[in-house]
């Protein structure tokens, strides 16, 4: 595998392909990829995790983040995550078109994670790639999810400050409540909020966090128009700012360990012989009584 | 622990004591817990799994579905699941009141599974009970899941025959779609369907499985008004033919080893010394490159 140094001096550069090829490998978990990740000096850049139903504008908002902090002399790295169906591919396709004005900047660097992953399997990989960007002269890591469904809100919750983007309409609040976006959110954008009903849905956010127990000091709730620039420079202060608090309130060493454990499981499902589960299953389950905890002792 | 020969002989004549006492043995995980599981001899009574959003009528449907089986000699097991947070108990006290008709009828036990659970704790405790009971002569289980949100997913993805239960009202057809019911579904119940937008609903539901490849011969949806009693034989003869055809298309083995690996990972979970977790970060976030693959070797 490439030496860090070597990678490191690409991006300085903005030559993406010793990254580009090294995240393959960590993909692919070739040989030595432990080993690698094990020796990796991350310096400790928070992870900003963006979230929110699809066409509530995520891909926008993150342009305009992006152009804000190229002109401040940051080197930026996004994640897009899409956990749903490999089959339907077209929001990943569209978020690439929306965000090409970046695609050729020699501060950005943009990679999917296309795999779906199972049990774990996404958050690994998640976890070993900003890592891994962390190592290597990023300012600013974003990762982006896609999609619908629990996986956003599994992997939003192992980011250090997780933005939940939505957009006045009926419906949305009870979703976001369901779906447990409430839960992760340490930040709500309202985005394309020069909609008539925009304050309304405000006032409905803040309302329900008041029933949630959920303070408006700690978790506030921005207003944008992704599409005209407006209120960026708001929500990158109100994201540096919960970043700071964070660090201060120790609910990193918390997200440390969530991380820690997600790695420790995804580990210990690489070790199962699936293959030699699925052949033994076959003669288990001829026997009268099938137990599944006599035979789930064989691979523990 | 009690030997299975007394619990089954309790269960035959309606006296649930041990065999309550040995579930609570088996939560509280007392010595000789794991072995005692790894003897038992279950019958493969299929797990009827019945979930949907609050309010949608599950527990009066199941009291139907209970009475109807009774009348025909079945012994029956009801484990109610409430993923949600402890401090929601309303859901659960509810659906109690709802069901007291057979509380203390000698041919059904009932059971309230409180806890939360962590990362495939509540799946392995579904998992260990169900075989319990399968093994001490219950003709039918049942699990319902109460609460929102994805754990109801997870835990009806365990379930041989997954009910979702709905209610024609606006919005839960998408609702539905986002919150991944319609992945885990075997039988669409439509409950309340006396109701005016009832057909309309329902034809929802058919268009929303054609646009997700979803067969309709496989895929039932039953309309019901579980208050009334109406349309429960239905529903237990697409239970029936559900099971009928699972077993014939082999797909209990592919839920069998999702059960697998979910008490694998949920043993291995078991084995992590969270303290000294905690304890060794707070040494390793003092350095000034924290690695989190290395923190976590020392932990697999």
């Amino acid at each position: 595998m490439f030496a860090v140094s070597d990678i490191a001096k690409g991006v300085a550069e903005g030559n993406f392909l010793l990254l580009a090829k090294t995240i393959s490998q960590i993909e692919n978990k070739v040989d030595g990829t432990d080993a690698y990740l094990a020796a990796l000096e991350p310096t400790p850049i928070p992870i900003i995790g963006i979230t929110g139903p699809p066409g509530a504008g995520k891909s926008t908002l993150i342009s305009g983040l992006v152009g804000e902090w190229i002109a401040a002399g940051k080197r930026v790295a996004v994640l897009s995550v899409d956990p749903s169906s490999p089959f339907h591919q077209g929001a990943i396709l569209g978020d690439r078109i929306r965000m090409k004005e970046w695609y050729l900047h020699p501060q950005v660097f943009i990679r999917s994670l296309a795999s779906r992953g199972h049990l774990g399997g996404l958050n690994s990989s998640m976890i070993e790639l900003t890592t891994l960007l962390q190592s290597v002269g990023f300012d600013r890591i974003v990762v982006e999810t896609v999609g619908v469904g629990q996986s956003e809100v599994e992997v939003a919750s192992l980011a250090d400050t997780t933005v939940v983007v939505l957009v006045p309409e009926a419906g949305d609040e009870v979703q976001m409540m369901k779906s447990g976006l409430m839960e992760v959110a340490d930040l709500f954008v309202v985005n394309k909020s020069d909609r008539p009903d925009a304050q309304t849905f405000i006032n409905h956010i803040h309302q329900m966090m008041m029933e949630n127990g959920v303070s408006d000091t700690l978790v506030k709730v921005i207003p944008t128009i992704a599409s005209q620039g407006v209120g960026m420079t708001d929500l990158i202060q109100a994201i540096d700012a919960h970043q700071l608090a964070n660090t201060e309130l120790g609910s990193n060493k918390k997200l440390i360990l969530a991380k820690a454990i997600q790695l420790i499981v995804a580990h210990k499902m690489r070790q199962i012989d699936f293959k030699k589960m699925e052949q033994d299953l076959e003669v288990a389950c001829a026997k009268p009584h099938f137990n599944i905890f006599e035979f789930t002792q064989r691979f523990i």
